[in-house]
Order: structure tokens, then C-alpha cells, then sequence
């Protein structure tokens, strides 16, 4: 696949610091499939799929390097030391990241600690969960007419904690879309200061656990009711969460629903023709019924 | 390459809207790959490359649909009953798009159209320019300890002036990192609102034109200055603009420039190290040097 697509030779020595996407193999890079197929040795985290570490070649080295229930998980500074050790072994080093490295995703880190040790890197990018896991839940993080800024928060600071060095204020107030990131653990909390920000109530959100796998739940909520409706569902990371109208657009987006389920979509998702019909309606007088 | 990576059939009549990714062909995901390969009918936009589209099959209808120096681009809805002709035609029909299709690409748009023609459809994610473009230029658009949030931001509204329904000053106050899309027209009159809002002067600026097509350029500059910087260098549409620290990192991520220049990465590119010495000597008296 190499010349067919004219992909760069993977090197001995190298590392790839690369996306595997939020799930779905069908959304892996050209560049990351070529890059399982010739690595010598894979570092992936607990968020890649099996059936994308089966695309590696059968003599890989496969090294889990994530978190995983219960167990300590590894350092990051073990991580990067091990990327180097393979590395200086005159391995081809794939070292494989859910979503996009650079999108909440540490790779910078692992890169710095490779210039430092003069270790030559590529990196590949992947499509990041809070665009393309979404996606597979019917929601567009824009919209015409809906939001011309989406903005992208991690819910979890590195000590695990909602993380204090953001005005979640100004975001709430900025961004009239979020998507939340690690927030499963913390996602009272930061609904709580969203609503504090004049964020209503009401406002929907979509919380789509497992996006892009055949184990993809989704669950439509708003708010203030966002943290007892998770709780109650039973829903467990990794998730990503959104908040903002374009949440409603899943009532007409929901392809995979429509595919799966033969849920029946609708065109007019914001129910524009029915509301200026009901605008009409109120103008006669008040709704008695 | 649909048995081994379990892809799904590409049906007669239906339409698949495609993320094209940011322009290096490496960047395709599987998912468009093979609707490259079985399509009966592409539908691209200006911003998809030629590389790209040459993967399609020799006898596939290639139909432009996008804007292109001076010509009046096509309005939506002719985009859209074209997508409903070639799929009423019973045509497997992808429409393809620069990025991703739900990130400023008005995928949702033609989504809907589809739904109210009763067209079956499939959306398929790409990587974003915003995430992935800014990656080929060494700028991960979060780092740990930088910022938290990052938030993408359209500078164009469908009249083609600076976007009037946002509140830049909670964006500029909210968000430690600003990708801007298609801003290049505006950039000044955005940068203004930015440093009302309270950012400073000297906040480093990116730009990104081309970005991960051998095309690609790369402008470092200011807030403050980086429309007159733009203006001088010559730089054009398409790009990407990112602002905040981040920015800072390509003095050590720059892996691009690395293999392609040789240039030299340096591993502590915040200074975090040497802005200590310079703190320690700084304690000794002033630097008369």
C-alpha cells in the first residue's frame, strides 16, 4: 500500500506518534495502518480497539502502556522511556493513542522526550472523539446557523481534579457548544458551573459512551439533569459528552440509528416549520388545551 | 481492502458524505478510501486534492462543487439536488469535503436535504485541519500544563463577514487556545477583539496555509501583529490559524521541518529550563550585557 499511495518508508529507529481514531477501524489513517504494518513493536493505550491492534503484523511486539480497571497504569515518564528504549533496539516504534495525540492527548510530551533523547519521530494526527465519535451519534459539533465556535475542555486535570485553571464562565458564556472530554467522573460539577454562567437548564446534551463501536450508547439528556440521568443509565467511560443545541440535530443526523435500527429521521430537526406554526398559533391567543 | 478491514457495501443510491482530511492523501481514513474506490460519482469541493481524487476509479464522475478563484461558486441547495439527481440515478454518490464534514463543513445541511428526499446516507469523519493541519506545522492544540481547552472558531459568516453572534471577548477570555477557520480576510478585525478582550500583544500566532500538502507554510507571529505579518509574507486562503503558547511548541515538535529541512528541535521549547537560570542570574543584579 505504500508506493499505492505514496506513504513515507517507517524507518528503523523511528517512532510514529500516531491516531487511532475514536473507535470504528474504518476511521484509521492510511498513514496508521501502514504504520501497524510495519511496526516491529506497538505501545498502544487501553482506548484502542482490538480489532485495530489485529491489523499489526503477527511478529509486532504489543505493548499496553494505558489505563486499565484497577491497576496502576504507567507513568508517562515510563512510557516515553520505554519509546526510547525500543527505539534505540533499531525498532520501527508505533506508538498508537485513542483519538488524536495532540487532542487531550499527552503526545507532545512523549515527542519532547524523544527530541531530548535524539530519537527521529513522525507524527499522525487521527480523527479526535469529540468530532468523529460524535459523528456516529448523529451530532455535528457546527452548524449553520447554530454555532460558529465549538469549544473542546478536557474534564479531568492531571492531579483528577475538574481542572481549576479554566474560567468555566467565559466558555460557558464563549461557546455556545462544549464537548467534554474525560468529564464522566466530574460531570455534576461542571454542569453546576456552566449553570452558574446562565447556561439553561434545559439545555440539551448528549453523553455517547464507546462512540464508533458496536458497543456505542447514547444518551440524550439536558443540564441540570445531566449527572443523576448518567448515574441512573448506568453509562460508563470513555464517553464524550456535548452540550448545545446541536444536540437536537441528532433527531435528523442519527445515520447510524437510521442504519441499524431503522429509526426514522427528520428533515426539520429544530422543528423551524412547526414552530413558526405554533407562533402563529399563540398569536390567536393562549394554548388552553 | 472492504473484506479485510470489515468495511461496509457501498449501496447503489446511497450517498456517503466524506471528511477528505486536511490535504495529505496519508490522512484519508479507511472509510473514504473505500468510497473512493467504489463511488460512482464523486462530489468535491475546491479544498480536496488532486492526489486524492485520483484515487477514485477511472470511470467515476468527478462533479466540482466548490468555490474556486473569481467563478460563482455553486449555492448549497444546488449541491445538495445535485447529491438527490445522482443518487436518484441510482449512482453511489461521495460527497467529499475538505476536513471533516461537521466542522464548519455544512454537512449537517446537506444531511437534512438527504433526509427529506428519503435518501439513505452515511457520514464518514475526517481529520480536521484545525486539529490535524496544526500537527503537520508542530502545534498539538492542547498540551498538559499549557491549556485545557482549546476552542475552534469559524472567522466567516455565510454573508462572509466576521461572525457577529459570538461573544469574542469570553472566547478570548475563555479559552487559552483560538483555532480559526477561514480567517484570513478578518484576521485584523478578530485579532482587535481578542486584545480588547484582554489578551496580550505578544500572544503567539500561528499560521497555517496549505497546510500538510507540499504546499504547505508555515507564519509565526503576534497578536497584535499578525495581520500586517500575513499581509507581507503573502500568505493565502487556505489556512489555518491558531493562537495561544501552544504556538511556542513547534520550536520543539516541528518534526516536519526536521525531516524535511533537518531542523534542529529543541526539547525544552517554553525555556522552561533556562528562564530558571535567567531567574537565578536576574536575582543577581541586572543583566548590563
Amino acid at each position: 500500500m505504500r508506493q499505492r499511495f505514496g506513504l513515507p518508508a517507517f524507518e528503523p529507529g523511528w517512532v510514529w506518534l500516531a491516531g487511532a481514531g475514536p473507535g470504528d477501524p474504518g476511521l484509521l489513517t492510511l498513514h496508521t495502518v501502514h504504520g501497524l504494518a510495519e511496526a516491529d513493536a506497538v505501545v498502544y493505550d487501553a482506548l484502542v480497539d482490538e480489532r485495530i491492534l489485529a491489523l499489526a503484523k503477527p511478529t509486532a511486539q504489543l505493548v499496553f502502556a494505558g489505563k486499565r480497571g484497577g491497576k496502576p497504569s504507567p507513568k508517562q515518564r515510563d512510557i516515553s522511556d520505554r519509546l526510547i528504549e525500543l527505539a534505540r533496539e533499531r525498532k520501527r516504534v508505533l506508538r498508537l493513542k485513542g483519538g488524536d495525540p495532540f487532542v487531550f492527548g499527552r503526545g507532545g510530551e512523549e515527542a519532547l522526550a524523544l527530541v531530548a533523547a535524539h530519537i527521529p519521530f513522525r507524527v499522525i494526527p487521527g480523527v479526535t472523539a469529540g468530532t468523529g465519535g460524535l459523528a456516529y451519534a448523529g451530532i455535528p459539533v457546527t452548524h449553520r446557523d447554530t454555532n460558529q465556535a465549538v469549544t473542546f475542555v478536557t474534564g479531568h486535570s492531571a492531579a483528577g481534579e475538574v481542572p481549576d485553571g479554566l474560567d468555566w464562565h467565559a466558555i460557558g458564556r464563549g461557546s455556545p457548544v462544549v464537548v467534554l472530554y474525560m468529564a464522566m467522573k466530574h460531570l455534576g460539577r461542571i454542569a453546576d458551573r456552566f449553570l452558574e454562567a446562565g447556561r439553561p437548564a434545559e439545555d440539551p446534551v448528549a453523553v455517547v459512551s464507546n462512540a464508533s463501536t458496536p458497543q456505542q450508547r447514547v444518551l440524550e439528556t439536558t443540564l441540570s439533569e445531566a449527572a443523576n440521568a448518567v448515574a441512573d443509565a448506568g453509562m460508563e467511560a470513555p464517553a464524550i459528552i456535548c452540550i448545545g443545541e446541536v444536540v437536537k440535530l441528532r433527531k435528523g443526523l442519527d445515520w447510524l440509528g437510521a442504519l441499524t435500527e431503522g429509526r426514522e429521521l427528520d428533515p426539520d430537526p429544530f422543528g423551524a416549520v412547526s414552530n413558526a406554526h405554533q407562533d402563529r398559533q399563540s398569536q390567536k391567543g393562549p394554548n388552553l388545551a
